[in-house]
């Protein structure tokens, strides 16, 4: 199945998290089932970032956004961790500091995409500024309201650089994040991350759910579309990730650089003299 | 073994490569023999790695340095990537910007030193300026020389803010390299690698080997140890790699941090409630 296909939101489709199942998972039945299928793709993945790195055309920026407990950093985990961690830089972007906060919301961002070779994941972005910025009012609506246009002439700008953006909106249901909230209480390595706050943003769900409509609607556009990960079901959001970034990678059609020597004067000088020698 | 005993350059100690064998690999008899080592001390470090990133209260940093071929890369690719991405760097130091020309040798590296938390790699670092920068000349004597003893006591100010830091000298042989520059020629995917330099600097063997062992001699100290790796074999080389960064992280005596809420409290409250209701 092409991921990318089914998954993508429409850029000027008016999107409605409840047509969404977040528990689906394509074809395959099981996680079982679908482990070769991730490995194969996370193999091919190792590949091309490779030779993203060594082609220097092309970044790759993946940003990750989702409600508390939806799984970003179980996608830098399964799928990221693929890629070599020389040419990859995560970055988690928190509350903003003083200095940030002085600043118009791209500055920081724009600090941390990747340049040409590399590849960039995002783990919250500046989507947060339309998002929890919107949901608790930290600025009025006139300043978030003009931001959706702010961000897709950002993300514009960065793709026609050579930086290719693929986002993914990592969707379960408030049911599924309980759940997971109490799987974190009855480990006893993970319990330390629980914080009141973290029930008590649930009680905001419905806001958090019209301000991530308002963005993938406002915000998936040919240059950067956004995905909807149906992340119920954590293997499956790890294999589409997988598929969807690894296509976003073949799109780049990158081959090796040629070498900047001449591969058979340097065997004859230096390989053959030594063999004899 | 205590490969941490075994390989740390003792702080004092006058330096000889020739006395070092680069084709060491303690007792394991093969690749296939040392696998499952590796890999349970790769988990540990992954599971370790989760507590240094929860507890936020020491820092790892690994300082990779290596002549060209003696496979920097390769422990980013098989020991490194055991970590989280997201709270691991990799920093790749390469020949210096205008900008980082204009400030003392240590400002840019300081900037991407791990914050509490974090894991820190410099594949390549500070030392560059106490080897090429010495071998080409590229300093006058007076300058590079001053350079260890501001080295040690940069270092020694990390270690006080809870840096550990971890040096890695991986050796391979003269032959070696070459082998590995031969095999670098008949793989296309990697032969774009290739330069007229690679050669050239072969020349300089023997003053990359006293400035190599300057560095061992005068910047091996209680707080920062220069570990040499033997590297001919790259599978003793991740091997004592891990094994080192394994025990470095262990030293740290970590805990995964208390929650800062009432677990029983937050059960009561919100994990039954919705339950019955």
């Amino acid at each position: 199945m092409d991921y990318r296909e089914k998954l993508m939101i429409r850029p000027g489709a008016k999107v409605s998290l409840a047509d969404i199942d977040p528990g689906f998972h394509g074809h395959h039945e099981s996680h079982e089932k679908a482990m070769p299928e991730l490995g194969e793709t996370l193999s091919e993945i190792t590949r091309l970032q490779e030779l993203l790195y060594a082609e220097k055309k092309h970044a790759l920026l993946v940003v990750l956004q989702g409600i508390d407990a939806a799984g970003k950093d179980g996608v830098c985990w399964h799928v990221i961790q693929a890629m070599n961690p020389q040419g990859t830089a995560v970055t988690g972007f928190k509350q903003p500091s003083h200095e940030e906060l002085a600043h118009d919301f791209l500055w920081r961002i724009h600090k941390k995409v990747p340049g040409l070779g590399q590849v960039g994941v995002f783990n919250r972005s500046h989507y947060e500024d339309v998002l929890v910025v919107r949901v608790h009012k930290l600025a009025p609506k006139h300043v978030w309201e003009m931001r959706y246009d702010a961000i897709n002439a950002f993300e514009k700008g960065l793709t026609k650089a050579g930086v290719s953006i693929v986002k993914f909106f990592l969707y379960i249901s408030r049911e599924e994040q309980l759940e997971r909230f109490k799987r974190r209480l009855d480990d006893p390595a993970r319990r330390w991350k629980i914080s009141e706050s973290d029930y008590s943003e649930r009680e905001l769900w419905d806001d958090y759910v019209a301000a991530y409509e308002a963005m993938l609607t406002k915000c998936s556009t040919k240059e950067a579309p956004w995905y909807v990960l149906p992340s119920n079901h954590k293997w499956f959001r790890n294999l589409a990730a997988s598929k969807i970034i690894l296509e976003a990678l073949r799109a780049m059609d990158m081959k090796a650089p040629e070498p900047s020597v001449d591969i058979d004067e340097i065997r004859a000088k230096y390989h053959k003299a030594e063999k004899d020698g």
